[in-house]
């Protein structure tokens, strides 16, 4: 796949899972995020994730959409995570990542649901809005064999 | 979710993203998996991921199922990837793998769709085996909010 149609694939996908990475010991989980130019926007509550993604902003964001066994694709972000913490410092990109993420219907859904069990164990909703810069995109992409 | 229900969805689904690492940049690709006690088996072609495992063993992977925004399961595995040469020493270990992995009849599709640009590029179709032994099993579920 080109640059181009991995762009088009994060515009049009929400649903991705990030890898982040604490001693070489990776650790992968689904996210929702927004694409928005050089940047995918998401938020958590906190967790393993962002305490990992703070010691070390190494990530990768594997996207997938697949129509059957033979007709998927499938597009990596290589790049590195950027906290947008709640000071005038990321006051404009804090905005800007809620408006890419509520796009989506879903954004708000994975990570708040009420009642969710680990939710319960969270305690109060503290979101952390965070992106991650774009570095690297590679994209793969089966399609159905044609009969000769 | 229990470890019980945790190998519970592993057994049931077949789909995952492995997550490996190298110099603490986590890399994320989707595999089908065979689950079958201690292991997953996988198979796959030559690429980033295996030589990224050999050089370093601990892996992730996220393995996860949503009916909806608020029906959703998510179960992560710690684990250590084992290549299974094609050697006598995994003669046994490698009829396993297969035996398990035709479980799924969905399980050649992945890695061997001839015609896909991928396996284009990775020329004739040398597949090799593995699999991951399962060190950690931790599962988040949410179910939808019953009206009080």
């Amino acid at each position: 796949m080109t640059e181009d149609e991995c762009r088009h694939a994060l515009a049009r996908l929400s649903l991705g899972r990030l890898g982040c990475a604490r001693d070489n010991q990776p650790y992968v989980v689904p996210i929702y995020f927004a694409h928005d130019g050089p940047h995918l926007y998401a938020f958590s509550t906190p967790g393993r994730k962002i305490e990992w993604m703070r010691l070390n902003p190494l990530v990768c964001l594997e996207v997938d959409e697949r129509t059957s066994v033979e007709d998927w694709l499938s597009v990596v972000v290589d790049g590195r995570y950027e906290e947008l913490t709640d000071t005038p410092e990321f006051a404009e990109a804090r905005a800007h990542a809620l408006q890419a993420l509520q796009k989506h219907a879903t954004w708000w859904g994975y990570a708040a649901i009420p009642g969710a069990e680990w939710r319960r164990k969270a305690g109060p909703f503290t979101p952390i809005f965070y992106r991650i810069r774009i570095d690297r995109l590679t994209g793969h992409r089966a399609t159905p064999v044609k009969p000769a």
